[in-house]
């Protein structure tokens, strides 16, 4: 546990551009953001001015104190009702705070808290804290921890590398498994196993093996049905190694290939090759999209193509642009020392099978490279 | 995937009681509890009258029709726009749909949409439901659902005890791996394999080892530190079947017990022996939480005893009453056919080590059972 001072006063002068009086962390990817460790309940303010506040279990705090020293300020608590007063007051103070000079204020007078809103931030915990705090306008931290995270630093590129060789050994041992009475659930033990020996701390989500029609599915689970010689079978795997997130998908034809099958997959890979050499600075997930789309409609699948071939990766498993859920993340551009996946979306026909091909590139200045290379051969095993 | 009839009358007829027109699912524990299945995005729409709406993607159609024949219907989506205006859609029907005669309406005219606030609905889905419905008043849905799930029935304790099972499966493993060196990282991931292959789907929570002083954390992780001889070592696990949860967590000494560490260790297993006893319909976590902190204080350990020993378990993994979470919950009472844990909290002495317990029960007319009986000792290993 440390305090990165060098990341907390890169975003005490966003959200002083910004005017937030302070950020309100409640999301594991923000909190290792900052402080660099995984913690059990992540819970921290960062003030616009002056140190972080953590906020503690009790009983953790003296491992905390000498880790951080005086890095940080400490407000602990035995139950929720101590957590909850330990963040009215510390907004409390801020309220009042010395603001720094170029603090931009609010219109209506309301301080503004910026706050994560995405898929792990608890809708009651942010109805709580409006509750608690009436006296703040609650926002949108995206502006500050977008402007932070979006480009990767050397080290967190470098993590990010690991993660996905992690996933690459992963997606070996899947691949030697696959063949007819093997079930998906068997599979994505196997792969997990393999990715938990192999450094991974667990996935940023479920392991996804969809096989037969589910393999048509927009995402996935791993269930119990034995695979039968013909499947599609789509393995998506997403380990974290120090929280920094992979993502590897690829599609197998369990045994000889029907031409139907054969065609999605070739008409993907050609869509996913495009797409992959367009990445560069600059270019927008829209754009991107359109590629895929001419390519699929050559290929008479333009019906069946969804928008979203790519998306922000790193301490999230979707970050800006994450536009299949914010849509107008579609319009923002790339720039260099982003890490984005390209081939995020499944091309399917509705009910007989889809394809999924997925991997994470870093954009640099000239175009972009893949953190690993892993074979898009063979389709059928 | 099956329309669970008998479930959803139920909910139409709370429903009607609390003047809600529908609810809207946005969780994978309320979508199992009505659909029987883990869908990859659980959405869908439960109105006070009629069949149930289930939104899915595209692509996923076909397989959703043939196992659903005419109990519910589907709309389909293919990006985010098109499953908010499905949303915003079914809503305006329900508003304007012929209410039962016993529908309980709302003073200020606005009709009311339940919907579930806990850890796993995001608050960002709440936030743009509520910018696209605002004719609507959105209020938990924990008076419907608690009232259906809180009280289990045969076939659901029976998966309980079956994910028991596979917990202690994975907590023999973790055990006979026990010694110094290793990491709970490593111990984790040997759990992990074990229960994966036992049936468990995944967990409901990460693994937690906290081994050394981190026994003191309140929830946990599993890192790569080498226990040390004379650690504490508290494992807990989570392993689910068809989504209903286990929960068996047990304290470990690496070595010969120091004598605070036998002592906590003691002190603990009074509490969590007395409170078991205890467990019956009626009774409250708040009487239960007195019978521990008395122990806790007869032992010296009255400042670290923390309340809340018991928690509701089912689909979730913290089900009513959570009372680390929700307040007023202390004041619920247990009722015949619930299932609960004891020994939700940890004894800590900060800075030193901690030691939690905890096994699931299944509430009876006469006390309690519990699901599987995990053995208590030995302590040192």
């Amino acid at each position: 546990m440390h305090v990165n001072v060098d990341r907390i006063t890169r975003a005490q002068r966003l959200m002083a551009e910004r005017g937030l009086v302070g950020l309100m962390i409640l999301t594991h990817d923000d909190f290792r953001y900052f402080f660099g460790e995984l913690r059990a309940q992540p819970r921290a303010i960062i003030p616009v001015s002056g140190p972080p506040l953590l906020i503690s279990f009790a009983a953790e705090e003296p491992e905390l104190r000498d880790s951080l020293a005086d890095s940080a300020a400490i407000a602990v608590f035995s139950d929720v009702s101590q957590q909850m007063s330990a963040v009215r007051d510390a907004f409390n103070m801020l309220a009042t705070a010395d603001l720094p000079p170029s603090f931009a204020a609010s219109p209506d007078g309301r301080h503004r808290v910026g706050m994560q809103f995405f898929f792990h931030t608890p809708a009651f915990l942010v109805d709580l804290f409006r509750k608690l705090n009436p006296q703040f306008e609650i926002v949108s931290s995206d502006p500050v921890m977008d402007t932070l995270r979006m480009v990767k630093e050397p080290a967190e590129v470098e993590l990010m590398r690991q993660a996905q060789m992690v996933a690459a050994r992963g997606m070996d041992r899947a691949r030697e498994l696959l063949r007819p009475g093997v079930s998906g659930h068997e599979i994505a033990t196997e792969a997990l196993y393999t990715m938990m020996k192999a450094g991974a701390e667990g996935t940023s989500t479920p392991i996804h093996v969809n096989t037969g029609r589910r393999s048509c599915w927009i995402h996935g689970t791993a269930d119990s049905r034995p695979i039968e010689s013909g499947d599609l079978v789509v393995v998506n795997l997403t380990p974290q190694v120090e929280g920094y997130c992979a993502n590897l998908a690829r599609t197998y034809v369990v045994g000889h290939p029907a031409e139907w099958q054969h065609h999605l997959y070739s008409t993907y890979l050609r869509m996913h090759q495009a797409t992959r050499d367009a990445l560069r600075p600059e270019i927008t997930v829209m754009e991107l999209d359109s590629i895929g789309k001419t390519i699929c409609r050559a290929a008479g699948l333009g019906d069946h193509h969804i928008d979203g071939i790519c998306h922000g990766i790193g301490l999230r498993f979707e970050e800006t642009p994450a536009s299949t859920i914010v849509k107008a993340h579609r319009r923002v551009k790339l720039r260099p020392g982003m890490t984005v996946t390209v081939g995020h979306t499944t091309l399917a026909l509705p009910g007989l099978g889809g394809v999924r091909l997925e991997d994470v590139f870093h954009v640099t200045s000239a175009g972009a490279e893949p953190l690993f290379r892993y074979p898009l051969e063979p389709f059928s095993v």
